[in-house]
C-alpha cells in the first residue's frame, strides 16, 4: 500500500492494527442529513457519532443508528428527543460542537440559507476553539467567496474546510479539473444536470434554493416561500424547474484552481420535481485546445440510476476522507473539490 | 487564493513577486519525449532546462529550446551533439543528474523496457542522493509493483515519486477513481482506448510496448523485434493492433486507493497505426451500486481530437505540479495517479 502519504503514521490504530473509523458528525438532519446518515451506515472506515438539527442534537461516540435517528425526526421534529445522547438546545451547532469530542469531521448538511449561513456555521467552529474537518456541498459562489474571505482564520484555528464538495460544484468540478489536463487551455466549462425527485416536499430546502436561481426570484424570496406558495409555482411547471446560468461555484472553484476564468464556466438544468427519473443526464462537457492546436471536448457522464444525494454524499464523505489526511499531516485551511482528490470510504 | 495548500509559502518568488516557473527535465527524447519538449513550451509555469537520451544529455538552466533539441536529436541522434549545454555520456541519466542541480522534476518519458527498466531509474536517482520529483506514465502492473519495493527507499531519500500518470494509466484511472465516489460499492471499472497514429515509426518504442501484449508475444520479444518485424506484423494486421485484458496498471492503482480489487478492473483497445485518427473513442466506465441499492454507470469520455500525446503528457506534467507541492511540504514517497489531483499548469 502507498500509506506514507494515505495512512501511516497519523491514522490511530487499535491494538489488533485494525485503522480504528473516523468519528463523524452530520449538521442538518433534512433530506440531505438524513442520506448521509444513510451512507454512512454502509461505511466501515467511518463512524457516525453526532448529528444537530434547528431544535437539537445527538451524539454517541459507539455510534448512531439511522432509522432510530430518521424516525424521531419524524415524529417528533427533532434528534433531541433521542434517548441516547439527544438534547433539545436552541444553540444546537454550539451545543453538540461542544459535547462531541471524539468527532474529527462534520459534514454540513446544511441548506445555505440565507447565503451568509454556511460562514457563519464555519465562524461557530473558529469560536469553539474546535479543530477538525469540515465539509460543505455548497452551491453558490458568493456563498464561497464568504469561506474564502474566512481562509486565513480557518488555517489559523486548526481547521481543514473542503468547500464545495457536493454533486455540482464537487464531483463534476473535480471531472473538469482532470478533463482539463488534456489541454494548453481551456475555453468553456458546461456543466448541465438532471434531477428527478419524487417529491419535492423530500427536499424543501434544496427545492427553494433552485427557485432562488429562477428569473425574478431571491434566495431570501424563495426562502420565505410558504409550502402551499413553492406547491403553486410548481403546478404552474408542471413540477418542472428550468434553471439557466445559475450562479454556481464550479466557476471560482475553477477560476482558483488555474483552470480557466470564471466567465468560462457555465452550469444550467433541469429538475423534475414529480418524477424520480432524470429529465436529463447529468453531465460535464470541458472543451479546450491541445498543445498541437486541436480543438476537443471531454465528458464526463453521470449514470442515470445515481441520485443526487448519492451524487452529493458519496463525494462529500471522500472529500472528508481527503481533508482528514491533510488535517492529520498539520495542513489547515480553505479547499475546494477542483484542488483535492477526493479518498474512496470502503 | 486557496494559496495555503497550493503555494505559499514554498513557492520561489523573484524580486517582482513572481513565481518562479518550475524547473523541469525530461528523460528519452523519442516521440513521448519530443511531445513533452513541446508541451512544456507553452507553459509559463515550468521550465524545461535538461533532457536525457541513450546517448547523451543537454542542460540549460536559460531553459532549452523544443524545435533546436528536436531537430538535433533526429539528424545526429543525440541531445548531447547541442552547442549549448549538450554532452555525450555513455551514463547519460546519472551524468545528468549530477550536472543539472537546479531541477526540481524530471519526467520519465522512457519506454519501459525491459520490464525493470523504469524501477531501475529511480534506484538511480536514490543512490545519486537526488531529491526531487519523478513522474512516469507507465503501463504494466508488474513494473508499478517493482515501483512499489521501492517506496520505501524513496521516502528515505526524500523523492517525491508519482507513477502511472500518463493517459491510461493515469487521466482514465482518476477519472475513475473520482466516478466511484456515488457508489457504496464498485463492480467494474472497464477502460476502452482508441489510439490513432499517422506512423508507427513516429512512436516505435510505444508500438513495441503494445505488441508485447498481444497473444504470444512477451516484452521482451517484442522489444527484440526489428523495425522490418513490427512492419510485416503491422501488414498482417492492417496497422491495426487489437489489445483484450491488457496488463494495465489501472488495476493495482485503484486496488490500492481503496476503490475495488484488481480483478474488476479491465483495459483493452484498439491502436490503429496508418491512420491518426481514432478507431473509437477512449473512454472509462464505472458500474457500480449506490447506498440505495441501484445499479448505475459513469461514463468519461476523450474528445477524439485529442491525441494520446496530449493525454499523457498534459497528465503528467499536472501530476509533477501536484508532485512538487507535496515535496515543498516535505511529504515524499510514492503516489499514484488515482490518490492525488493532478494540478493545472498554466
Amino acid at each position: 500500500m502507498v500509506e506514507q502519504y494515505l495512512a501511516a503514521p497519523a491514522i490511530a490504530t487499535t491494538a489488533a492494527g485494525q485503522t480504528a473509523p473516523i468519528q463523524v458528525g452530520v449538521l442538518g438532519f433534512g433530506g440531505l442529513g438524513q442520506a448521509a446518515s444513510r451512507v454512512l451506515a454502509q461505511k466501515q472506515e467511518m463512524r457516525w457519532v453526532a448529528a444537530a438539527d434547528q431544535q437539537g442534537f445527538v451524539y454517541n461516540a459507539t455510534g448512531l443508528n439511522a432509522d432510530a435517528c430518521i424516525t424521531t425526526y419524524r415524529d417528533r421534529g427533532s434528534l433531541g428527543y433521542l434517548a441516547a445522547g439527544g438534547s433539545l438546545s436552541p444553540d444546537s451547532i454550539a451545543a453538540l460542537i461542544a459535547q462531541a469530542p471524539t468527532v474529527e469531521g462534520y459534514f454540513l448538511a446544511l441548506p445555505n440559507l440565507p447565503n451568509t449561513f454556511m460562514a457563519s456555521v464555519a465562524q461557530q467552529f473558529i469560536q469553539a476553539g474546535w479543530r477538525g474537518v469540515l465539509v460543505d456541498a455548497m452551491k453558490r459562489t458568493s456563498a464561497v467567496e464568504q469561506l474564502l474571505d474566512l481562509a486565513d482564520d480557518l488555517r489559523s484555528a486548526g481547521i481543514t474546510y473542503m468547500t464545495g464538495c457536493g454533486a455540482t460544484p464537487g464531483l463534476l468540478t473535480a471531472a473538469a479539473a482532470l478533463a482539463a489536463q488534456s489541454y494548453a487551455e481551456v475555453h468553456q466549462v458546461k456543466i448541465t444536470f438532471g434531477v428527478g425527485i419524487a417529491n419535492w416536499e423530500a427536499y424543501r430546502a434544496t427545492v427553494r434554493e433552485d427557485i432562488g436561481h429562477l428569473p425574478g426570484y431571491s434566495v431570501e424570496q424563495a426562502r420565505q416561500m410558504t409550502d402551499a406558495e413553492v406547491a403553486a409555482l410548481l403546478d404552474r411547471t408542471n413540477g418542472i424547474l428550468t434553471l439557466e446560468n445559475m450562479e454556481h461555484a464550479d466557476d471560482i472553484m475553477l477560476e482558483l484552481a488555474g483552470i480557466c476564468g470564471r466567465d468560462r464556466v457555465t452550469v444550467g438544468g433541469v429538475v423534475d420535481t414529480r418524477n424520480p427519473k432524470k429529465p436529463l443526464s447529468t453531465n460535464v462537457q470541458v472543451t479546450g485546445r491541445t498543445f498541437e492546436g486541436k480543438i476537443s471536448t471531454h465528458t464526463f457522464t453521470l449514470g442515470d440510476e445515481t441520485s443526487m444525494a448519492a451524487n452529493v454524499c458519496g463525494p462529500a464523505f471522500g472529500y472528508l476522507k481527503a481533508g482528514i489526511q491533510l488535517h492529520r499531516r498539520g495542513i489547515h485551511g480553505l479547499f475546494t473539490a477542483a484542488e483535492v482528490m477526493p479518498q474512496f470510504v470502503r
